[in-house]
């Protein structure tokens, strides 16, 4: 399946635009292609883009004062990643994005989601179930870091993300988890 | 300021409504009133509303396994609440919801919700930067769990809530930043 086509199924789970209004969508949307271990946003920059991925995994993360990385979350075909909090506010990013393996990203940009919205109400109705899904992810996210149940983490994980264990080195899923490497190997 | 102008107030910060619209978005909520220690929504309960607070305050919280109780939210007025997974899902809820002090809220149905951002686009719109703002607190709080960093919350908690320092007992800080008592009268 091309970009394109993921792209359509992916909004229309959500909800029905005809091929002539989700051509018009697409025309925002720009193909861009980057390598393994290549970066997308850095820490500093000014972010105008969000991501939909479609081929290959991201992830973005936090690096601390300790330069101990955090993993926010992975991007597998299907997600959106981006620096969220710099992206709407207007500020620098706070977060990395880079590429755990080849990707293949449709970029849209701020202005021209705000655009969408504002000419498509479909699009507008869209875009705010993809943020509550977020939502609700980042708060199971964040009650099972608080509840410190990296088992649960791990099962959580799993079941987000079925392919992603033969995918990506066991030192990212444990800065995922917020565990060492020996914890994960007891999970 | 009644609950009317403040809803009034808080949705025109985002979107312009003439006040014929405006007192038709108002005809879906319904006024409540809560006393202190008073139950909103309880673990297992099927959630049909969120609530915009008022006046007083109200506290999210999940208790684990070992009746361990973990804060996710204080909400004052001009804030939200409910349990968002079990509203969107239709799951049971799985935190609870209850008042630190009598309050007053405005209740809206998830039904209505819909109904509001089907008919009214700007509605849409109010509601999907509503939810963007609490996807970016949330991971921004997730992001300081997962680095484990108790001044980093503990300052971000002021910053977000000021006036919450006189108001809510220190046991309750605690729980929301996940340390203990001594560790917060350190802080």
């Amino acid at each position: 399946m091309n970009g394109h086509e993921l792209l359509q199924k992916h909004i229309s789970k959500t909800v029905t635009l005809s091929d002539d209004v989700f051509e018009y969508v697409l025309s925002h949307f720009k193909e861009q292609h980057f390598t393994k271990g290549q970066t997308i946003i850095s820490a500093g920059d000014k972010v105008q883009h969000e991501y939909f991925v479609v081929a290959g995994c991201l992830k973005s993360f936090y690096i601390n004062e300790d330069v101990k990385m955090f993993i926010l979350q992975f991007s597998m075909p299907n997600w959106w990643a981006s620096d969220f909090e710099a992206l709407y506010s207007g500020e620098k990013a706070k977060i990395h994005v880079d590429c755990i393996a080849d990707a293949t990203v449709l970029a849209l940009s701020n202005e021209d989601r705000e655009k969408l919205c504002r000419e498509i109400h479909e699009m507008e109705h869209f875009f705010r179930w993809r943020t509550n899904k977020g939502y609700v992810a980042t708060q199971k996210r964040l009650l099972s870091f608080m509840n410190n149940n990296a088992k649960q983490r791990y099962e959580e994980l799993l079941t987000q993300y079925p392919q992603l264990y033969n995918l990506v080195p066991k030192h990212l899923i444990a800065a995922y988890l917020g565990v060492s490497r020996e914890t994960l190997s007891r999970l």
